[in-house]
């Protein structure tokens, strides 16, 4: 709920477009948020455009591996186009 | 990893493309999945779409809720465009 509101401020100020990113386990909340977001309070907001990839972590052992992103580009209002 | 081994078994029976589907916690494995399939076992897949959505699910005892979803649209050879 807390990115919901991060994100009305951002357009509040002036912005037109933002960037949501998320990683992991996070994937799903980010999703989710901007369902939210789109659905109950900025009904005007659309997708602009989604990318999913990798980003390589290393742990405190120095395991490596791969975890799953995304990156979903929103726009204030989808019907200035 | 069964997921990899299903897209890669379809691919095989002739599909050009297919739709992986995913809602909950399940996105992110879908994201994994579709990044370690295109990264380590088909290299010439490409995502051709992405969509989030929500899914109005229904529990035991009559509460409602909307389900975060993603539907990634995989093709075998990005190459034959």
């Amino acid at each position: 709920m807390n990115y919901v509101t991060a994100c009305i401020t951002v357009f509040n100020d002036g912005d037109d477009e933002l960037i949501v990113r998320a990683r992991g386990n996070a994937i799903n909340t980010a999703v989710d948020m901007v369902q939210l977001l789109r659905n109950r309070f900025l009904k005007t907001v659309e997708i602009k455009d989604i990318k999913i990839g990798g980003e390589q972590v290393t742990n405190d052992e120095g395991q490596k591996w791969t975890l799953p992103t995304i990156e979903v580009t929103i726009v204030k209002d989808g019907r200035q186009k």
